[in-house]
């Protein structure tokens, strides 16, 4: 076997054979494999594709590249969630809670956010005495009794995607739906869950600019899962529009609570009500969508997501008086308001512009070495669709950093008010799964 | 300006502008790039190819990546050619004495074998003595006094195309157009020569393996030459049979002798001829076609070719009593007859194979660090179309290395012995140079 012949062969459009990928993945993880051979593939994969059976043979060599997380030893459904990554993306915060009180496990390995999208470990890093490193042992237990924990992924496993993902990071070979359905789904299955629930996002703030390119990503995800017998389901959502209100660490968790208590934006709130259906039938512990979602609403209106949060947070060494009063959580020593210039109907959002200025105010990094400022952000007051009056305040810009008046400019630049509405955007616009008997998609929208 | 654009860019089929060639280049030569990121462009330009403008801003930009030869105070045309490699291709050794013997000047700078194809330098190299390390001084002084010298290539000159031949031999991007002929007219024009003459192969025995791929590359870099305002002629030759009778050497440099003096295989012969008519029609010493051929003719009947290539040799170091008589060369320890194995004609050869073949006797290299044996390679008895009975020798296989008899069937395996026959092939197919005035390619066929 050798590198230059497997990479002639993509090249000439060959399909790659599992030997072939095998051999590629596993001798790169060794060094056998220089980076500038590897590069070389993954522009030829880019640019001549791969097949669904590629794709397969790709998502299994880089799961066995690493630990295969047992988690066998927790009674009940694990059930996991991922999302492609958005702006003001909070959604594991609310919607794990609210599922491990209706009985899935959720045993969740997150990621910390880059660039212009948030992740959950920083949002739960903000909450002061949170620890997001327990061991082995520890996740389990805890998932065990209190039905959730959240930690932060293992550097054991899938040791080719951090290899590989560093390599496309700056070969300009990140835009490529084989190696990014590889990608996730070789971390989600070497994590260990029974089900998986996809979370595909596109428009002006995700990776996927368009609904049919998050279609394509997704269904070949939820054939990966298929292919390697779990239920996997992706949902199809837009990122028009930041998620919610908030942008930003402290301002998301505060967000996240106040959805827990039933007094969250109605778009965030719905997307966790129909991402908990979705999982609760995945998990088989309702048959009946309905009943699903019913029961997810009582577990808010009960107060029982909000007690399993609280538990969640205090197991991890988390301190809770900041959750039962977040007037506790510090804040931004500077605040600008973004104010509009015209009479109108906000009708487009720069959703990626919004991620880099929340990440320019101080709330996200631009290169993993960067810190962050957890009470920097943006708080929005209105959204797609709705009518504003010259003067009325859009947002408000938080940070820790002077001289940012500037920013408030390119805050409106962000936004598009016109004379004419549009139709308010749906949140959740398909949920995609796969009949595995009778070989097809099944494709759901409200 | 950032190389990852620079990728994105030709990935995403944008053309590029000469500012992002010129950096990409130039920073490439300073190291501030990595090998993985141009290994990555280097296949987004295999794949999506270039366009002339783009060809033509390379070409420049490798060009000035190092040293350009200054031949100014050379008196007289100076014309190069280039082969793009080939089996049993020893038409430097005979070409340039025919042509410096009628007032062509000849300062070339060559390369050597490798794989399957030899090298002008080792085959100089084969004769006791010869230099092929001159300073720049005693360079243009030998072509000043004497017509004629070869050297080897400076390694100041086209520093960009060292390090991407390097990392394309390694990264399956070899086989690009643009690359190969920005590669080539970079290091021609750099050598700083008034014509060129390139003699495109294609065959079995040759990079191009089609006819069709050869006249592309052929254009490409005629046309290259005239952007830069150079008389750059191509022509295409057949590489389905070795060259002459000779691979290897000792033996190309006999059959060279035996050339310049009249004797030498037809084929060989004839590439001399053609193409030296089309040097001396490029330099303007004639400006009819058959008297250029016919002076070439008598510059062999002569001697007067023999007698420049004698003063050549001398000129650098060499030996001339090994020219004087060629059986004082050292002999191979083992030779095995390879004999006819049912009667017929030979129909095709496994070009590429023989060449190999003979590199594996111990006539090339493998790799940079190999040495070579000079005495080894094989002898021809038969060429395509020639009438061969059972038990007829059909060539000599010649080795310093010991248990290579295997390579009898070896070499049988690489030509076919058909009931009917082909007709023969002819030398030069084509000659191609481009009329700037009408801006039309000119193709002449016999």
């Amino acid at each position: 076997m050798d590198i230059i012949e497997i990479i002639e062969d993509k090249k000439n459009k060959k399909e790659l054979s599992k030997a072939q990928i095998d051999y590629w993945i596993e001798e790169y993880c060794k060094d056998n494999i220089a980076d500038y051979q590897v590069s070389a593939l993954l522009m030829a994969i880019r640019l001549n594709g791969m097949s669904k059976r590629e794709i397969f043979d790709l998502t299994e060599a880089m799961m066995h590249s690493g630990e295969i997380i047992d988690l066998s030893s927790i009674v009940g459904v694990k059930c996991d969630k991922h999302s492609t990554g958005g702006v003001g993306d909070k959604t594991s915060l609310a919607l794990c809670p609210m599922v491990a009180s209706l009985g899935i496990k959720v045993a969740k390995m997150s990621g910390r956010g880059l660039g212009f999208t948030g992740g959950t470990l920083d949002k739960l890093e903000s909450i002061p005495g949170m620890s997001i490193s327990l061991t082995p042992e520890e996740f389990i237990n805890s998932v065990n009794k209190i039905g959730i924990s959240i930690i932060g992924q293992s550097n054991k496993i899938d040791l080719a995607d951090k290899k590989l993902y560093a390599l496309r990071d700056v070969t300009g070979t990140v835009d490529s739906i084989p190696l990014i359905a590889s990608s996730i789904m070789s971390k989600k299955l070497a994590a260990g869950c029974d089900c998986i629930l996809l979370d595909v996002k596109y428009g002006s703030g995700a990776f996927m600019r368009t609904k049919a390119e998050a279609e394509e990503l997704a269904k070949v995800m939820v054939e990966i899962g298929c292919h390697f017998n779990k239920d996997v389901r992706a949902e199809i959502t837009s990122m028009n529009q930041p998620l919610g209100l908030a942008i930003g660490n402290i301002l998301e968790v505060k967000e996240a609570i106040d959805t827990l208590k039933g007094k969250g934006p109605s778009d965030f709130t719905e997307l966790c009500l129909s991402s908990g259906t979705t999982m609760l039938l995945q998990a088989k512990i309702f048959t009946d969508k309905d009943e699903a979602r019913r029961a997810l609403e009582q577990s808010i209106s009960s107060g029982s997501a909000y007690n399993v949060f609280l538990k969640f947070i205090e197991n991890q060494g988390g301190d809770t008086r900041y959750i039962e009063d977040y007037s506790l959580f510090p804040k931004a020593m500077y605040s600008y308001d973004v104010k509009a210039d015209r009479t109108g109907y906000i009708t487009s959002f720069d959703t990626m512009g919004l991620g880099l200025l929340s990440m320019h105010l101080g709330a996200g990094r631009e290169t993993k070495e960067d810190s962050i400022d957890f009470d920097a952000g943006i708080l929005l007051y209105k959204k797609l669709g709705d009518k504003v009056s010259k003067g009325d305040k859009l947002m408000t810009l938080y940070t820790d950093r002077d001289k940012m008046s500037s920013k408030v400019a390119q805050a409106l630049n962000c936004l598009t008010i016109s004379e004419e509405n549009i139709i308010k955007p749906k949140v959740v616009e398909e949920v995609i799964s796969y009949d595995s008997i009778n070989k097809k998609f099944v494709i759901e929208s409200e």
